[in-house]
C-alpha cells in the first residue's frame, strides 16, 4: 500500500531558504514523521525560489519573455503565438523552457533549477544530516505531452530513487520475458504526488510512503532523458 | 491523503467473466471494502480478456503480428524493426497499437478494448448494481512517450472520474489566473496505481481512495485525446 500525503503549511520560500528542515517539520505537522524509505516530492517552484532561480520579468513584456525562454533553451522545436516548445540544457522538452510566472511575485519569473538531481540530493543530504534518516527525493514539474490533452507532473530531479526501473530479465505470469521492460517510476511518483498537491491549492510538497524498497537506489534524471537518436516518437 | 491499494488475488480472467463482482471481492479481501468515491483502476489486459478481445497469433510469425498491428491502426507514424508507432481507432498514439502478448496464453494476443469508456462504465454499473455504491473506474494501459525514457501507465477509459480537470478561472496564491489550466487527472491516477501493481507482479487492479470529490463526474477518455490540429508537439 502506498500513501500520498500533502504537506501544506510551508512558509513562503525566499532565496537562500534551506528546504530540508522545513520538509521534516511539514511531515511531522501532517502526522507523518519521516521514516526511512519515505519519498518526498517537492515542486520545482519552491526549489527554484530557494535556489534563487528568479529573474525580473515584466509579465506584459512579451518580447522580454520570449528572449528569456530562448535563453533557457538549447533548441526550439515549435512556436505558436506566445508559446514555445523547446529543449532545455537538461534535455527536457517542454513549454516555455520551464519559465513560469505563477505563484511568484509580480515582476518576477522562476527558472528551472540548474541541476535537478543536485537540488534533490541537497534536500536528501539535509534530511540525513538533520535526522539520520535515508529518504528519497523527487523534484517535480508540470509538463504537456504530445497527442494527449492535459498536463501531468513529471520528475526533473531525483535522489535515492530509481528514475527508471528496468524489468529486463523479468518474466510475466507465464514465465516469458516481459515486453514492457522499463518503467518511468520517478515520473509516476511525480504524477501520483500531484494528485494531493494541486495547482490552485499551492501545496508545494508531498510525502509518498510505501514505495518498493527495490527502487530506492542512486539514480539520475538523465535516465529519463531519451537521446534524440533513439527516439522513435520524434 | 490518498491511498493506493493493490488488489491481487483475482482469478485468471476468461472471456465472458464479469469483472465487477470480482473487484468488489478483491477490495474486501484487501481489507478495503468499497466506499462511495473510491476509484478502481483496472489494467487493460484483464478488461480485454474479459471482453474476449483475444486473437490467435503465433508469436514467432512477425509478419502476422505486423498485419495485426496494422489492422488495429488508423495511421502509422513510425516503424523501426518490429516496432510500429501508430494511431488507433480511439485516437491513442502508442506502440504496436496496443497489441500485447505478455500475460496471455501462448498463441494469443490481446487487443485494446473497443471502447474503454464503455468498459469502465460496465464495471462501474456492475458495482452499483451489486452494492449500491457509486465508484469511479479507470481502465489503464502502459504507453511510451516521446523525449522521455521509460513507460508510464495512462488512462484508456474512464467512468465517473474527470479525464481532464480544467482549472481555468482558478487563481494562484497571488490571486492571478493560473498558467497551467488543464490537468490530466485520469492519467495521473493510472500512473499512481501502476506503482502498486507492477508489470512483473501481475496485479491487475488497484484501489485509489481519497481523490478530490470535485473530480468525480461523468467524463470520457476523448477529453484526453488531443486533436492533431491543436497539437503543437506533433
Amino acid at each position: 500500500m502506498i500513501e500520498l500525503v500533502p504537506l501544506p503549511g510551508m512558509p513562503e520560500i525566499r532565496p537562500g531558504v534551506v528546504l530540508a528542515p522545513l520538509l521534516v517539520e511539514a511531515a511531522a505537522a501532517a502526522e507523518r514523521p519521516l521514516r526511512p524509505g519515505d519519498c518526498l516530492v517537492v515542486t520545482q517552484k519552491v526549489v527554484s525560489k530557494a535556489e534563487g532561480r528568479l529573474v525580473p520579468l515584466d509579465p506584459s513584456d512579451l518580447d522580454a519573455r520570449r528572449r528569456l525562454v530562448e535563453a533557457e533553451s538549447t533548441r526550439i522545436l515549435r512556436r505558436r503565438g506566445d508559446l514555445i516548445i523547446s529543449e532545455t540544457s537538461h534535455g527536457f522538452v517542454c513549454a516555455n523552457a520551464g519559465v513560469d510566472l505563477s505563484n511568484v511575485d509580480d515582476g518576477w519569473a522562476a527558472l528551472l533549477p540548474v541541476d535537478g538531481d543536485r537540488s534533490a540530493r541537497r534536500i536528501r543530504d539535509g534530511i540525513r544530516a538533520a535526522t539520520g534518516l535515508e529518504v528519497a527525493v523527487v523534484i517535480s514539474d508540470t509538463f504537456g505531452r504530445p497527442w494527449r490533452n492535459g498536463l501531468v507532473d513529471v520528475a526533473i530531479g531525483v535522489a535515492g530513487l530509481a528514475a527508471v526501473v528496468d524489468l529486463r530479465g523479468t518474466e510475466d505470469d507465464r514465465g516469458r520475458a516481459l515486453q514492457v521492460t522499463e518503467v518511468a517510476v520517478a515520473d509516476e511518483v511525480a504524477s501520483a504526488a500531484e494528485l494531493v498537491m494541486g495547482k490552485a491549492r499551492g501545496i508545494p510538497a508531498a510525502l509518498v510512503r510505501g514505495l518498493d524498497a527495490a527502487w530506492l537506489r542512486d539514480s539520475s534524471i538523465k535516465e529519463l532523458v531519451r537521446p534524440p537518436g533513439e527516439d522513435l516518437f520524434r
